[in-house]
């Protein structure tokens, strides 16, 4: 193993590696959102990096089935950023956690060389806690919206370009209302933050179970990390009830494989920043 | 105001100021522990950085009368650490969340440039909450054990020494059993962390209200930072009771204010890295 994985394997300490934690009806999460680590800075606005920040920590309470109620905000900001700037940034923290319903309770903000932000969702479970274990042999598995267009974007920003201000890299879309409703006949799910293949290798091997495809899916939706959307198995007794739900909430849905015995083998790289 | 205050004061959204946020019951409070703002690498081992890095945070729960219960970690980690001194700082953060009983639940970490420490403490409310806003007119103000080492150290270490691993500035010494028996006959407190002259002058300020100092206190007592002893006032009507538990704990109480009405002004400077 080498020393980064080993770094990041020291604390891999989330309770049964699930996006949040629950305790007692509450579901906690906490993802770093840092610069030269998750983003360059000339790739976003400040306003796009607070509301960024913001949403793929909201990604994880929505994939847990919880609602965002609070949060903690941990902030270094370089002390060149002008104050216009700081503004931006507080805009895209504070307008997002808004929309959301969050209430922002607390945190701490210190002075330094780079942007990093780290925020903690209190979230309240709906009412059953979805999580990445408790797959069964026989589930489909699916995934909400179209993946790929993040590592699209980001193979444009890596060679100089520029995005707009909608594309999914710098503004993930996400699936709260969607979610919320299928919750209840979903069996195992997660977000899909570090790409389809890598994602579903860790529901699997958590599992103890493979998969057989459905379709074919092509390598950018396979690959492809920081999408944000919702990979989830269910029943496929549930199928049409989730279909519909799909249809009612205007959000494309994915069934591309079913659970079976056995071991997934991934192949694939991890393509994020 | 210069462009740092603007920075931290922008996001200084605590609930009224206090250490932590009180909802249902729960405290939830989160500090930042970052190299080169709260501390240079060659001043401590790592063992000592995740155990200081776990007690600040641990600090700011007791000083609202609250028992910490779980953490969340946000770790930034240089690669040029090796295997060995990541297991001492997971060492440091581990062994002292076990000392307090807090359970590590979740968290991120990146491999970065400098050692970032950002820590969630979600901690339940012992009885009642004791915040920062309260005060009373002839109320006495007490800080728990002895202030100014925390600065003298810093000195050395600034000059280039090196301090013992007891030493206030390395590894900060709580004083929870003493506080949560106290905490019903205490009417606002707050952990020292910026100085005793500057966090006096929080309390006050929130409280519209001076203290006339019943005895005089030396400079390093006055603002030394990162001491994290608590500082409280209570009816004077609880002093006999609040000294009777001072010496049932070996804890030394040092009574030197009463509040009068009128406007405090801090004249000091926050000495602390």
């Amino acid at each position: 193993m080498d020393k980064e994985k080993f770094i990041i394997s020291a604390f891999a300490n989330h309770i049964n590696g699930d996006d949040g934690a629950i305790v007692d009806g509450y579901c906690y999460s906490k993802d770093l959102f840092c610069e030269d680590v998750h983003f360059k800075h000339p790739w976003m606005s400040l306003e796009q990096i607070g509301a960024k920040a913001m949403l793929v920590n909201i990604s994880d309470a929505i994939a847990m089935n919880a609602t965002p109620k609070y949060a903690l905000l941990g902030l270094s900001l370089p002390k060149y950023l002008d104050i216009k700037e700081i503004e931006n940034l507080q805009k895209g923290l504070l307008d997002t956690a808004k929309r959301f319903g969050i209430l922002i309770i607390g945190g701490d903000t210190i002075a330094d060389e780079k942007i990093n932000i780290s925020i903690t969702i209190i979230s309240k479970v709906n009412h059953k806690a979805v999580f990445r274990k408790g797959l069964k042999k026989g589930d489909l598995f699916a995934f909400s919206g179209k993946l790929g267009d993040s590592l699209k974007g980001l193979n444009i920003l890596l060679r100089g370009g520029k995005l707009h201000s909608n594309h999914r890299f710098i503004k993930p879309n996400l699936r709260q209302n969607f979610f919320y409703d299928i919750a209840k006949k979903v069996r195992v799910s997660m977000d899909i933050s570090d790409g389809l293949n890598k994602d579903l290798s860790r529901i699997l091997s958590l599992n103890y179970l493979n998969v057989k495809f459905l379709k074919k899916l092509d390598k950018f939706s396979l690959n492809s990390g920081e999408e944000y959307e919702i990979l989830f198995a269910f029943d496929k007794k549930h199928k049409a009830f989730i279909q519909n739900m799909a249809k009612k909430h205007r959000v494309k849905l994915n069934i591309f494989a079913k659970t079976i015995t056995g071991r997934y083998k991934f192949y694939g790289r991890e393509h994020h920043f």
